[in-house]
């Protein structure tokens, strides 16, 4: 397969998403930080290959992908999952009510995860300029994006009390999409305790063979 | 087919959507007005069937698909075009890349369109309460929306000089998420007339073999 050159920043979830989904696969990545004290997101050559001016990117051959939820599609239907050759892995799916579960959970990560959790640990977290270049919305208040994170939480923790992941009976990329800001809430100063059943998806993801840490979220305690 | 019943309103751009693509598609939808002014969707039955208090929802049988993104997904995937057998529709795809492509303008869809052109209607259309009770973020400002919305109406030009539907050479449900509310922008006092590629692109799409109007959205010009 052609080599996949991933543009991405080591604070940012969204590129993450991406690597992770790359470990649990054991798909190599070529790391490409993006530098955003030149505001690279708005250089020409940046532009011509994303005109939204966001991160995570993926460049496969002539192909490139962007936004993370495209990217984590691509990669989990391409790939088998590790020791098998089958695609798509167990990640994504070929049955079509399997495939609107999980864009569901993607789309819920796109709105209540970003304007919620994410939105707080941004306020608390980045310097105005560098939050405001890689989100449509600007920085949040962090009043909305607190009551939007727990509003956000509780409905996980719905969901979570009865079924042990968000979309289907495994992991998919529903759960790397809505996994990885919901565990830096912390960050923002929401505090997950009262939601138990989240904690809990929280440490069976870790557990997941492959799994890697980033700044903000440890690896599985054990 | 089992019967598909779809809670929906008529003022809603994401129901929209939805209907939209069952008229391209000539499927017949059984169609639940759900009841704003008794505040309907946080009524314990539909709590139950979407804890997100979100419409449009689509009940098949015993499945149950909430956001707009997965339902069009699930439509265009399970039912052939017209005067055809094949699934998915021409509105999907079975390549894994093709896929990403679309699910990539599903997240600009619920991001940016969402933030801007949408946000900017309903500031302008719709009483607080309302549109609080479908929004994560409650009413933006209108200078916010604003600023959104012209933002990516010039990402959309750029892409549509060179292309004429977004995702793939033809229209897709990509298409179908991002044309209603630029289509609606007029109604949050977004002017399309410095986008001319964008302006030509929701001709095309008016004039798909049964396009149905919404309020705010007329038929195609002949």
């Amino acid at each position: 397969m052609a080599s996949l050159r991933l543009y991405t920043l080591d604070q940012s979830g969204n590129s993450y998403k991406v690597r992770l989904l790359a470990a649990l696969l054991g798909i190599t990545l070529e790391l490409i930080e993006v530098d955003m004290a030149n505001d690279e997101l708005h250089s020409p050559e940046f532009l011509a290959m994303n005109p939204r001016a966001q991160i995570p990117v993926l460049v496969v051959g002539d192909k490139t992908f962007t936004d993370s939820a495209a990217i984590l599609v691509y990669l989990a239907g391409s790939y088998p999952d590790v020791g098998s050759t089958k695609t798509p892995s167990s990640f994504w799916s070929n049955d079509i009510a399997e495939q609107a579960a999980i864009v569901d959970w993607l789309a819920f990560a796109t709105g209540w995860i970003h304007n919620g959790v994410s939105g707080a640990r941004k306020v608390l977290n980045f310097p105005a300029k560098g939050f405001s270049m890689n989100d449509p919305l600007g920085p949040p208040t962090l009043e909305t994006a607190t009551a939007v994170g727990y509003k956000s939480l509780a409905m996980l923790q719905t969901r979570l009390c009865t079924n042990e992941w968000l979309a289907l009976g495994r992991p998919t990329i529903a759960d790397i999409a809505v996994f990885v800001y919901v565990a830096l809430a912390h960050m923002g100063n929401i505090s997950l305790d009262p939601y138990p059943a989240v904690k809990s998806w929280i440490s069976r993801f870790k557990d997941l063979p492959g799994f890697i840490p980033m700044i903000g979220i440890d690896g599985p305690k054990h």
